[in-house]
């Protein structure tokens, strides 16, 4: 695979399947729209979206009386606007092709006595979001297909986008400022919300203010594309000689059987992209316990013939960023690393800096949550005696994609050895001491 | 329909087909599970469940390695406790036929060094949501499964589950403290989590405890009965005489249609507890704008030929709760109204509780949100003069139920009338004096 990887072992053995089967179902929606709809695959222009679209809506577009001609305002079919808001999608990134989530708020003013139903304004965001997008064009699509659609005074929409962060792999580290994650707010408004001053856009806020959501926030047209995704930042540096050609080749087969057309402008550099990306993950050849090399300073210290017992005084590093990616799904998961332990005699306290490096070092691999967890557990523990207890708390990219859609969801896992596998009053002090929830 | 609607108006003319849809597509895994698998349907009792949870599973043990012979502890592929929190589902409530919320926090422990794939605690999960449920049932069902499947040495499972409040149609309203929801927590646990007091169930509370879940209030087996589903609590008292048997035989039909067996004791009374549900949203027959007699007291002290004007002073009335039924599932919606008006010269101020009456009023019918909002506005409008502004925030069952599953929308809907409709300024405050998120 390019990555080190032994493709026979049992872990990533269906894992092209698999990944396949994901990138599918991600865009999954769009075909099946175009199947029912018997338009032929090779006519999947835009007027071909809209099309399907307007079948969407037209059925559930229900009269509902507006005001009496005596009443002065706005209600129901005429004028009253009406928000959905917080409806939870993802997306694929049309740079890199990683999934991106995005939380929409999409509203409409009814005009001509009909009123949508309200799902659907959340099924023709889907259409548009089960393919390779960019947020503001997300944005634009859904906007005009829905206001071809309804045919209503304007159509308002504001999506908050999240993107997972990418490593410096020169630093071999990322951002902790970040979380992980890379945030863009964009706005897309048609009719009476077509000027991003016009009125009816202080009713829209004024109903998503709740959201943390400020208008100054939301990023101009135009000036996207230079901050949206990490891997058209600066510092995402891997050296070109190290992406081998095959596996962007067989990257960019992968967009053309998903029916896109790899030369499309903003798809021009997707493949190399998402084979650097995945270049991040290439199996290391460093076996730190046979040699060392990258922890010999420290192992230079330890004494391991010292007698057994242990100062009782808990070490912990609390919320260590870490990214990886599922071996499974070839899909990043990311979150934080909780490590307690306790210092045997004969060891020495460890720093922060290098306790991160080592999380990163077992993240930047193909991976699965446990298997992490205890690699980490287990070096520390050769650095600091036996009583170690490692917390992974993370966000899996593959449980919001691939049709399982739980958003918020996210995955513990726990390594306890030596005293922490017994002691259980040790164990809870740990637990007690990780800090509350935080959006992973 | 037996609710004194006209069953050829537009917006509930394909209500019937959508109900058998929404029903369908909510049971649908288990059938599509049975479909897949050529299991005959006759065939479908508890061990063809477990078959096919099998198949689900057995396909993603993924072989894990556990410690090695000289550590002491538990990590990866033996003993390290995974758990996959805030998987968001919903299910149908056995005694009554409503949709229900609930939020899984799954765990179990590995051993014979393999772990499970992620998505399939989810998956698993999901197969026994999607059929009529209990939530202890639910818990027990889905530990159970998981138990075979994975053989572990322990799976726990807790579920907090949401239902729709019932209104007490005696009083014309619901108990605004559970802000239209009843919440219950169960768990379920085998293996090392069979015993609730086992030492496991620390690490599995340790690492779900900022989700606001107090151990202590998990329902005990055996209670929950008699206090889960509203329509099994006595103060749901409509008059038999009022329930119609025609009614009642097509909801059985339903349940008949759905795989389900009406005779079994748990669905005894559930064809008559739905109806009694519908019934609560039965088409009144007052039409107040033409004899008044429910305001007829209000009425009295308005003088509509006073000279025109108002008082400078916005009223308002915030966070009314609300309950009605969508007319195009019928399916409930829920939340809360705020309502704000200016008094003109002539009329009067309006106490609360007569406002909370008239929200009840049409929410206790088949609706849409938008009608709904324009009524309550026009009602208004004419106890107070024209200048009134309402905003609907409401959670639609029909969003989380039905293969959309948007859990955490909501919808928000406006009627400004008079003033309010020119006035950008008095539209603003108002909307700036609704108080922040809820959950609805």
């Amino acid at each position: 695979m390019g990555l080190g990887e032994d493709v026979n072992r049992e872990g990533i053995r269906k894992t092209p399947l698999r990944v396949a089967k994901a990138l599918s179902e991600g865009t999954r929606d769009f075909f099946e729209e175009c199947v029912s709809k018997n338009i032929d695959k090779k006519g999947l222009v835009i007027p071909g979206y809209i099309q399907s679209v307007k079948e969407i809506v037209e059925g559930a577009l229900f009269p509902e009386e507006g005001l009496d001609k005596d009443e002065v305002g706005h209600a129901g079919g005429v004028g009253g606007l009406v928000i959905v808001r917080d409806l939870d999608f993802y997306s694929y990134c049309e740079s890199c092709m990683l999934p991106f989530y995005f939380k929409c708020h999409v509203g409409y003013v009814p005009s001509g006595q009909r009123v949508l139903g309200l799902s659907k304004l959340s099924r023709v965001t889907n259409v548009f979001a089960k393919r390779l997008q960019e947020p503001q064009r997300l944005a634009n699509e859904v906007c005009s297909a829905l206001h071809e659609g309804i045919q209503p005074t304007g159509v308002a929409i504001v999506l908050e986008c999240k993107h997972v962060h990418f490593p410096d792999t020169e630093s071999n580290s990322f951002d902790s400022n970040h979380k992980g994650v890379v945030g863009i707010l964009v706005s897309s408004g048609s009719g009476a919300f077509e000027d991003k001053d016009a009125d009816m856009w202080g009713d829209f806020f004024g109903l998503i203010k709740f959201r943390g959501i400020d208008k100054d926030n939301i990023h101009d047209k135009g000036s996207v594309d230079q901050c949206w995704c990490p891997s058209l930042s600066n510092n995402v540096s891997l050296k070109n000689e190290e992406i081998k050609p095959t596996m962007v080749t067989a990257v960019a087969s992968i967009l053309k059987s998903l029916g896109e057309d790899p030369t499309r402008k903003e798809l021009e550099g997707t493949p190399g992209r998402y084979t650097k990306w995945l270049m991040n993950f290439q199996c290391s050849s460093i076996d730190m316990r046979q040699n060392g090399s990258l922890w010999s300073g420290i192992y230079d210290a330890l004494d391991p013939n010292e007698e057994e017992g242990f100062n009782v005084k808990l070490h912990s590093e609390l919320n260590l960023p870490l990214l990886s990616q599922c071996e499974h799904h070839l899909l990043p998961f990311h979150g934080v690393a909780h490590i307690g332990y306790f210092i045997s005699k004969g060891f020495h306290p460890i720093g922060k800096s290098f306790v991160q490096s080592i999380v990163h070092f077992y993240g930047f691999k193909l991976q699965v949550q446990e298997r992490l967890t205890k690699q980490i557990a287990e070096t520390i523990s050769s650095l600091v005696g036996k009583n170690v207890i490692v917390v992974v708390e993370a966000s899996h990219t593959c449980m919001i994609s691939r049709g399982i859609e739980k958003f918020g969801s996210n995955t513990a896992t726990i390594a306890a050895l030596g005293c922490f596998s017994t002691d259980l009053a040790a164990r809870a002090a740990f637990l007690e001491s990780i800090p509350g929830p935080k959006s992973l």
